[in-house]
């Protein structure tokens, strides 16, 4: 009898190692049919300590291509130390189209840590949670494949696996304060990580994963993401609907409504601009102690000023708080992510100041006027960039957005100008007549953008520029009202 | 008389400014040739704190196209936490072509400041003197304008600054320890910063500019910058000649010298590869926790076995504490930087190891032979790249280089068999058949490069990959004796 049940488990053991190796060469030829799909793969390992997250990620691993996959081990940074929004670290290790990203641990651990830690309120922890959420679904419906794996162990497993690892003088230092932290808080850990899957289960699910039995949870892993591959494959790129829920608005007028003649005369101009700078300068430097981050986003007509109207305000600040971000069309290896992927990366820290130069909005634009994305893709959008904002503004940032506008006369007598100054001429390109041949395709577009994203927390603001001086002076106003209300505004969260 | 006085000073002031303005309009009309002529700028602002270094950067930027410059101010990490080169994060900064990097403060602020703290010897501190000469003639041969202003003020002048800024409750909070510190060190930083000029001026000169002259510095640096880029636009991109000098070279022999009989059989490979994996699983660990960064560099023929090499040694790797860097052709963003530098950007951080499947010597092997770069570049870069290798096993890095060598049959027979294989064809591309052809022009190459950049530091080993199996064996063999030898050298510097 024993004798058999050896064999017979011998047997099984055989079984599961044929299988396992059958997967990790199926994986490996998965691989070249991404690259030519050029579908992005995410593979999310979380779990307990000493469950069996690396040496997983080893398996699954161990026959493909390092030219088309990347392990990443973010870190968990403590609150204090976190200068971006926590999902930062994140996003900035998307892999690009056909390849894919290992992680072992990611925004799980860190916002379960974090809130067992009281690092965080419960209400920042459920807002998080809504975070991942909606994060996690703008992946999926930009079209990457995502598999949530996570490694449970039973407290007296982990007990084990700690207890030996720490027995080894060879791999005694991987045995961490954190580790046998958890270990302690075991109940608390296990209560939080459930409500945590129960809450960001429903775009992608969670799959949890039996790690005290090391050979049964790399097949399981290596199934699932061989399964996961082969459906998105079948299926091709994925392409989400825009996804129902409102958000708050501000009533904005159509571009055609407003009154451009609004003038300054040069005296007051010389002296307000004079005046917002210095409070500026001043307001610059408390944003920087109170770690408040700003995000300044300009759009607007081709020759209505932005750039100008961006020195003028730069001006004020310090070189060393500040970035310009200029927008261009993307370069290949932006265009190969997820399309927020470039903006996402250049967010500031918080107490920067970062102004873009054109922006996000350029899908809901040229974007969309020029096809290089689909309908659903802009008109889904409106929606993934007012839920990108809400999350900046949630972080603390302040975010305006500045439409820089002039009428078609105006536009057309810069132009002329432009062409006919030898020194001027740099700025002035075919595009740019181009652009303006679709002057009232854009103007559609520009009042459907104005209408959808101009929330109460990242408002939009018409800055009249027939007069450029007039527009300076009104936008800076704009930015000096906003900042003295966040400096405010922080601070009363600091009383609190 | 006094009337006279104040009205010349007066005028003085006044055609200042005026000079100011038609200096900074100068600089806005230059970057569009800089852009043009594909020419990058990097500017280096040092000097003593409370010097007006971010007001003047704030001057040299107040007119110019912020599309087309960026302003860094790199910090300085406590040599404890560093876990780069302390080059990295100035090289990471450098600006694509057309476009300048203003630098607040940087390498000289960086590496005086640790000596003058003991955070590194004398001789540490000589070292660095001598890279950053080496870094800084590379930037100038790769085509790169390098400016280096020194902003100096007076101890009693630096004192009334401190003194001011203190008083103030706007600005009370910019002086810190540091500054404090440096005022009480005013003598000791006088000598270093003499000391440091005098060693890194031969081959970019630095310019001393007087800091208590508020106006005057602006003026004075707007005209150093703006000579600086008309002579370079009137001289078109420098290209620089190999600098002299030699590196203690290891004998190489020729491929064609190159016995490619050795076999391993089977058993054998599968014993000794479990051995040397369990070795190196065990050395990982040890790199890890004495944070000694290992740089790998793959090279060899098509089909000569890289990827299933590199499977093999990976397979013995904690995921989260190695990355594979598989290098195709450079993207544009790369392509417009220092060729190098897309290497750098990827250096492991000390304690990780990091897997070049292909590296920098693209340079001297399809960049010369398909004309990507000039003769004169690839000529120089055998010179450059030892100095690049020398700086990464002075950082103490342990630095191995592969050639994995076939014979020409060999090759043909594993291209055949991808041609044949359909799970395997993807593997093979009509451009593997054109470098084959160039099989001769390659060998020549590949002999020059062995000849001339395998130092005793960061050595060449041809590997026989006739027979696969014995490749990795012998690889791997190589690794481990490095890794130990490492650890054990690394254990003597820290018993001394």
């Amino acid at each position: 009898m024993l004798k058999d049940f050896e064999m017979k488990k011998k047997e099984d053991k055989d079984a599961l190692n044929v299988e396992i190796k059958e997967l990790q060469t199926r994986l490996l030829q998965q691989q070249q049919l991404l690259v030519k799909e050029k579908l992005p793969v995410i593979v999310l390992i979380e779990g307990w300590a000493a469950a069996g997250k690396g040496s997983l990620i080893k398996e699954l691993i161990s026959e493909i291509d390092p030219r088309f996959y990347h392990v990443v081990s973010p870190t968990v940074i403590p609150e204090s130390e976190e200068r971006y929004p926590f999902l930062y670290q994140y996003i900035k290790t998307i892999p690009v189209n056909g390849k894919i990203t290992f992680m072992d641990s990611g925004w799980m651990e860190n916002v379960v840590r974090k809130y067992l830690r009281h690092e965080i309120t419960k209400a920042e922890y459920r807002r998080r949670m809504r975070q991942i959420n909606e994060f996690e679904r703008q992946l999926r419906d930009g079209g990457y494949l995502v598999l949530k794996v996570f490694l449970h162990i039973s407290r007296e497993e982990q007990y084990s696996r700690l207890h030996d690892l720490a027995e080894s003088p060879q791999t005694e230092w991987r045995v961490n304060r954190e580790d046998l932290w958890q270990y302690k808080e075991y109940k608390r850990f296990v209560a939080a990580y459930d409500e945590f899957m129960e809450k960001t289960h429903h775009t992608i699910g969670w799959q949890v994963l039996d790690g005290s039995r090391r050979k049964t949870a790399i097949r399981d892993a290596l199934r699932l993401l061989v399964q996961k591959i082969d459906r998105g494959l079948e299926a091709g790129r994925y392409v989400g609907n825009t996804p129902d829920g409102e958000f708050p608005l501000r009533k904005m007028p159509k571009l055609s409504e407003v009154d451009l003649t609004p003038t300054i005369d040069d005296e007051e101009y010389k002296k307000e601009l004079k005046k917002l700078q210095t409070r500026l300068s001043e307001l610059h430097n408390i944003i920087y102690r109170r770690k408040i981050p700003v995000i300044l986003c300009y759009e607007g007509w081709d020759a209505a000023g932005k750039g100008g109207n961006i020195r003028r305000l730069t001006y004020a600040l310090d070189p060393r708080g500040f970035d310009v971000h200029p927008i261009a069309s993307p370069l290949p290896h932006e265009l190969n992510r997820h399309y927020l992927w470039r903006f996402w990366t250049r967010l500031p820290k918080t107490g920067h100041i970062c102004i873009f130069d054109r922006t996000w909005y350029g899908r809901v634009m040229v974007e969309r006027l020029e096809g290089f994305c689909g309908e659903k893709d802009w008109k889904r959008a409106y929606y993934e960039i007012n839920e990108f904002e809400r999350m900046l503004t949630d972080w603390g940032a302040v975010v305006l957005k500045f439409w820089i506008h002039v009428d078609k006369d105006t536009q057309l007598a810069r132009f002329t100008d432009r062409q006919n100054t030898p020194e001027k001429q740099w700025k002035i390109t075919d595009e740019d007549w181009r652009n303006r041949e679709k002057w009232d395709q854009y103007e559609v577009a520009v009042d459907e953008m104005l209408q959808k994203t101009s929330t109460k927390n990242a408002p939009w603001f018409i800055i009249e520029s027939n007069d450029k001086k007039y527009a300076r002076i009104k936008t800076l106003r704009i930015i000096v009202k906003a900042l003295e209300k966040a400096c405010e505004k922080h601070f009363e969260q600091i009383l609190e």
